[in-house]
């Protein structure tokens, strides 16, 4: 399947972005267990209805949004088209951390990803989606260093295997982070909080200083 | 809240095994959605009251099971004390990956382990057990990191951040491929489904090269 069975293909650019960042809050403020199309249109200032017409059931509305979060990170991506590729590898990277000013949002929205993405064996739309999906960022990250490799600005490693690696200990960080640090404990860092930026300075020690040439070298 | 919780203290050795062996086949089985008493019981060849008996509920069993996982990994990793780091990193990082023999036990198990990870920010119990085991197993990493640079094997590195690392991008790679590798699709395979031997072998080439001291170097 795909986005094709969506209700209505027709559904204006506008109220398609209004509805997707509707979306994102709700899944972060409720999260994926407690998320229902009411709640979704309260967030977006919209009738319940006009989900309904536009996206049909909520499970292929969630399918459009694992899309539009996909999107939004090729466009992302393409942004920095042109930039070196040690720079490009680096905004991927840091993409997939909290920010300093972070203020839950990676966690809340973290966890409820991780509860769609267990139920995709169950739900095919949303298996293919999400396949897609991770198979587009392991392909940037690959992207990006057979860039550096060409340039000659990287050591010669295996493209693939260096981006799977990248991408699932930073998704790994993650998903550890967000099922068991408490969300309630305020100024209190576990390792499991600290999973993500100690993995990003990690994978910066051994594989990006490894990547990058120095002069002479 | 800890183990003291469970129904009965006096659960006899072989019947916990065989209760717990049972939890991890139903799992496999039946997914964590649909593990029921009744089918744990039906594994185990015992009654369902039985298990209600030694165990409490459903929830309280299965933290008792998250115990035994736990303490079982602790046993395999007492029991290489005395083998030289780099084999016992090496034996810890292949736990984590499916054996060549591996017939979907690790994708049917890991899914439901997943499932059971993403409740875990809202069942206090089981976010508790989650985190010691987690926090056991980055420490069991980090400890032969250390042993290896006192032993002045190893490289000098920050031994917590390297285990986290390497715990983390094994356990992404794991998630990776239970959420979107197809079940049924024998022979085919995806780079989700390679992920995680793609990370054990970038591990190899990034990390445990790197901390492997050579001969005059």
């Amino acid at each position: 399947m795909s986005s094709d069975e969506t209700s209505d293909q027709s559904v204006p650019d506008d109220v398609h972005q209004t509805l997707m960042e509707a979306t994102y809050r709700a899944l972060c403020a409720h999260g994926y267990a407690d998320l229902t199309m009411q709640r979704i249109a309260d967030e977006a200032g919209k009738s319940k209805s006009l989900l309904h017409y536009h996206y049909g059931t909520k499970r292929e509305l969630l399918v459009a949004f694992l899309g539009f979060l996909f999107e939004r990170f090729e466009k992302r991506v393409e942004a920095t088209e042109g930039d070196a590729p040690e720079e490009r590898l680096r905004f991927l990277l840091d993409k997939m951390v909290p920010d300093e000013d972070d203020d839950g949002e990676y966690d809340r929205f973290g966890l409820a990803l991780a509860e769609i993405r267990t139920q995709a064996p169950y739900v095919e739309t949303y298996r293919e989606q999400i396949a897609q999906s991770e198979a587009a960022i392991r392909g940037r990250f690959a992207d990006v260093i057979r860039d550096g490799i060409e340039q000659g600005v990287f050591r010669e490693v295996d493209a693939d295997r260096t981006a799977t690696l990248l991408f699932a200990a930073l998704d790994g960080a993650r998903l550890q982070r967000v099922v068991v640090a408490e969300p309630t404990a305020e100024g209190e860092r576990t390792p499991a909080h600290e999973a993500p930026h100690d993995v990003r300075a990690a994978l910066d020690e051994f594989v990006v200083s490894h990547l990058v040439r120095e002069e002479g070298t």
